[in-house]
């Protein structure tokens, strides 16, 4: 079956996998937003991730195709094996994303009540009292649901715990699913799945940028994926780079970069999720995700906006009418700053009601101090070089030395009635 | 302010039509999807008619701009006005439109139980217990509603009536808004609204393509627009092309008759257009459009949607679980054909419940039957020609002439289950 | 190798294919603009017919793969064999193409004087007196040259004869290199690189728009390319397409009518055609095309420039100096008319110089009087009616009868300096 | 009059810029490629001087009425002439470039020789004993040529000299013609024309993008344009960017130092153009150009490319039958190394011949030592920020300490028959 796809043209899908586009699990996405509140900002953004996530499972195949163009597997029948496992992983990787944006996280119940049994194969420990996060989602959806009933008519040769093991890099392989000649492809298609190279992302950029009709997420997508290779250390394969394309990455990384400054964290939409934050934790607020997985599914942005349209909480009022509170101050630096709450305490002490949002934007998390992101090194491949042997990228790039510092920056919003006064204040005060 | 889009990269709205967009009755807009069903087919077709109305807006101006290059009306004021009603007419075009697509307009009250007190100054007379449609609602709210009284305040010198006058043709002009030096402007400006050459499909054919992502709907809109002139006749300024675009209006033409053919009838949106039928009409049906105006600006894309999801119908439910019954037969033809009846009536012989759906498309509506679309022809100017005098843009082109017949569509669609069955009957019985 | 290209990305192009890319024939091409004069009106369309070719190549391999797709050849070589050939055909299908447009067919010698060895297995006579065209120079420089050489080292396996099959539809197979299992697949690879849907003009007609920068050549090319099919008659593969691409296939060739009749016959391309045939035709010009083909290969628009900025020449020094004749009127009609012969005497009558020029659009060469173009039909395959058979493609569409006329453009130019005198002449007598 | 363009669709031309456009002078860019030698890498690569000349003369045009759309001049007469200066002087701002690239400069005289008056306007010294650059040529066309009589027919309210002062910053203001209601808007308009903003790139950045097909070029025109604004300090009027366009900027830098990585220096055109350089300081070259300005005006792509097919120079042979040397190494860094050379030095001892590339790359010149460059800073305008006062664009992006860095590529190229030997002693040795 073929499916429209103003970014691909053609997504080629397989039968086998049509069942489980046809799952409610997955048709839910249609009822997801990409990018939530961004349509306030950008009108034309109202894609979601239902045709995201078809993009995402094309992309992984191409991916594969392109690394893997001259490997020979053990067998043909092992090279569709881990191609599908691969696709599928892509296809779901976002399966369990809460209704309109991260913020709905807020809402959601412990871990522990979700109960994930494929977290008993986790690599690590952590607190089951915390909150769920979308992945805890996925992850349930994939290994324990209805969905999982169907992955498992569809593929009987691929277990649901392995397409999971792509989503979640702390899941443990508990056999040699992913071993062929000896070698450990886990951390290849892992990556491929979700890695600073991922197709994740090299689909999110195009799309959200075609749908925003900006061009800030343009990147040079057929020569990054063409230049993909792979490398293998200590038995395991790892995604690898041919080094003509070192410069499209860091090209890759900056598109991203700016989505993230120009697009992402526009003004418009940040104060919607403001507004939004202070409705879910509104005392009378009774918004809440269900634990329960086959009624989760239920919960979408239609359902949300509805919701946020039959109570009676100012907050929720302001969203459906769209009287957003209006930006009054912005600040973007690499410092920390006490100017922002300056300025809104001394409003406050007019009965201005401020809020302050803060937003962090970094390059890249592959210096983070999670050591699990840490473990899977995309390597760098230089064919005319006789002398050198293939390192990590970012011995290879300078990129992330020069935007090592995070990016703040800092808002304050009042309602539109305040603003006149508001600004008076600022500009008389030189605040 | 500017509003980014990706069709016309940025759209200038002047301050004094903020409060106009700011609205309930527009926002709403954006709850209400362009292409209804459409995307079950195209995925990207998510777009709502809030974008498309604002693309109007922009391209009334830029055509205003264009025929008018040259003229000089009788003051710089007059032409500012003149171009607002233009722009406010073409903004609104569409304000009324009802939840998802045409269909809803089946739960429409009669037209009279809406009291349009604009509709006494009709050119001609009309049965008042008629279904209303959404042009109706249209009328409505820019003549007697809560954006009535915003109109007003912002554009004071600019009757909501004149807006009315622009979209529906049937109104009356009360005394001499659109006159200037003794010539009659309201023609060019109601055809610049709605004709053949309007900038309501000179923005939703190039839209609706970039969401779809097909090539069907384009087409050469910036020559298109710089070829827009204007024709006096009898003291009334009329739309005019010049001769150098007329095949450009011909392939205009006939992007449009394929982007029906190819995707606005695609038949996996007519089936869900079918199955809401099937709902509406169904006699368990509680969902209705209201005749009170502030309380129709509440129904939506999202409340249609979660009324679906939430009564226990069994087409409400298929749509809802996007079980759409699936294609079993399709025949194009310009001519009558009883095949598709014969196959629905030997196919419920045998137990099988038959979806039949009949789709018509024209090229053009030109020659048609309806006297008040004949009164506004469009002329064709050649300014190389010493010769020739404006005339009729059909007695310039054979396009109308070589398309005029109907192209029908019939198609039979039965449910998932039973379609085996009916495929072996139809096969083995060559039906 | 990937060669870099805006229409289609990334060009895949074999080890063995690129010596015959670097081959001084194909190179030459680089040096041949693709559209001739049309930069005069369109000055984005400086591409060249190298990158045009190797576009071809890549359509063909696609078409290959989507007609294919499910087939079973009696081999992998053979399969491998049969595309490569095909390949071949499409890359080198405009090999001999002559310098800047089929103007300079005009200094081209006898068909004999190329002694083509291949027109001996011609299917049918034809008279070697007459002037060669651009076709016969492909036969020769695939059959007959250094580039012959080239083709045989590289693919000992493929004789060249056989990429000429491909390209001339008058050269009879001699064995049964185009059989495989019994049928033959000649009229098949025949049609995609010269056909009604060959992938010479998909990839001319999105390349010239978007060279051109206009909307006219677009087409919904993946859809049309995934439609493509096969029907065996007679033993014979024929080349079909599956009836949900029937409207695609109109679209396509409107597209294509639409951008001769905007493009291609652009008046400021033609009078530049034309200045250029008063050269070619003075008793003074001394250029003219060689029947040696290794000195051919060094014509081209570079050296024919260079020429026409040497000699002293009126048409050729304001072709040089970009001073044009003006259009002074134009017609378009399907009928014949005298008018412009007419207006063309009086002028003269004045003493004013004036060149007519006409130029025939038809939609289509399908219904010629030509014997071998018709023998090939394309089929239509319908997968969803049980009753109908696959038939010609000119049986299913109406396109052919509603375009069937010859739309005929005739215009009058005269010099810069005369054209104030002859718009007067024209108005005042209303000519 | 309206010109066609596949990136501004369409570029409206004045009635009197008309014969500017078809003097032999500009016509002459059309046989000069935009990016000489870079079609070897991409072959969509063809386009001319003449279109992005006329590109950025729309977009000057546009730059304009962003940065004055709210400004009031002392007449309307003084905004259309300033205005018009700078779009002729952005449409001349190239005019004298040479043939293919800059590497013709290697064969151009002495400055003196071309006897520019106007140089002794000039604010600083500068040794006349130098050898002549493109500049010198477009000073001299534009001040005292063929050309400049007609700018003074058609402009009489305009010294051609106040054109050539946008193009050459270090020509002196003679009297006031810059200045409008005491403040001097030459800055300014300078500044549109050539700086870290300028109309120039902002055209070459996204045509060159599109003709190569590459994504790299991709930047947010719209808003950087609809973002330009003004800062007058000192009476003069300097450009300046409201700060909300400050991430944009970035963007925009960064695409064109990737421009420059992966297509300027693309290793295909570099060879060539060292093969250039070799032709051309051969003690057998006979290729000059000229100091007379209206032979210069002779000398163009056509012509050299002439030259070289018909001397007997092995290094002009090897470019007309694309016969470039192999890259046999590749050293991207930041630091400087004496590897390329060491090998060079260890081929050279096996009788290899070795070209040695070295390319140097930054993102701006803005730190340069050049001292008038420095002169002109570009404000940020922070609207937002009651405190803030408008400081250099400097001051605010970290962008130029980030990458202050200048990026070296060196390469070594070989003869295609020596490659082989030259990979296995590269590789043997580990050199």
């Amino acid at each position: 079956m073929e499916i429209k796809d103003p970014i691909h043209q053609s997504l080629e899908i397989d039968e086998r996998e049509i069942p489980v586009l046809d799952s409610a699990a997955f048709q839910r996405l249609r009822l997801i937003k990409q990018l939530g509140f961004a349509e306030f900002a950008f009108p034309g953004a109202t894609h979601n991730r239902y045709l995201h996530s078809l993009g995402v499972l094309h992309l992984s195949g191409l991916a594969f195709e392109s690394i893997f163009r001259d490997y020979q597997f053990s067998s043909s029948d092992r090279r569709k094996n881990l191609k599908q496992v691969l696709r599928l992983g892509a296809l779901l990787h976002d399966i369990g994303h809460g209704p309109l944006s991260h913020t709905t996280e807020e809402v959601m119940p412990s871990i522990k009540s979700l109960h994930v049994e494929a977290y008993k194969y986790r690599i690590f420990n952590f607190d089951e009292n915390e909150k769920a996060s979308h992945e805890d989602y996925s992850i349930k959806l994939v290994t324990d649901s209805s969905l999982t009933k169907i992955l498992r008519e569809q593929f009987p040769d691929i277990d649901p715990y392995y397409i999971a093991c792509l989503i979640d890099k702390s899941l443990k392989s508990k056999d040699d699913f992913f071993i062929d000649g000896g070698l450990d492809f886990r951390n290849v298609l892992s990556q491929i799945v979700s890695s600073e190279l991922d197709v994740d992302r090299m689909d999110y950029l195009e799309r959200d940028a075609y749908f925003c009709g900006t061009s800030y997420g343009k990147f040079e997508r057929s020569w990054l994926l063409s230049s993909l290779t792979y490398h293998i250390k200590d038995d395991k394969v790892n995604l690898a780079l041919d080094r003509r394309a070192l410069y499209t990455f860091d090209d890759f990384l900056l598109s991203r970069h700016h989505m993230y400054l120009m697009v992402y964290f526009h003004h418009k939409s940040i104060i919607y999720e403001e507004m939004l934050t202070r409705f879910l934790t509104s005392p009378d607020c009774k918004y809440f995700l269900p634990s329960e997985i086959e009624d989760y599914v239920k919960f979408n942005d239609y359902s949300l906006y509805e919701h946020l349209a039959q109570v009676d909480n100012p907050w929720a009022r302001q969203i459906t009418e769209r009287r957003p509170y209006k930006m009054l101050f912005e600040l973007h630096s690499v410092e920390e700053t006490k100017r922002p709450e300056e300025i809104k305490k001394a409003l406050g002490a007019e009965g201005i009601d401020v809020i302050l949002s803060s937003s962090r934007a970094r390059l890249s998390k592959y210096h983070s101090p999670n050591p699990h992101e840490k473990s899977l090194p995309i390597y760098v491949v230089d064919h005319l070089d006789a002398r050198e042997q293939p390192i990590p990228i970012e011995q290879c790039t300078e990129i992330f030395l020069k935007y090592e510092e995070t990016r703040r920056i800092e808002r304050l919003y009042v309602s539109p009635e305040k603003y006149p006064l508001a600004r008076k204040i600022l500009v008389d005060r030189k605040l």
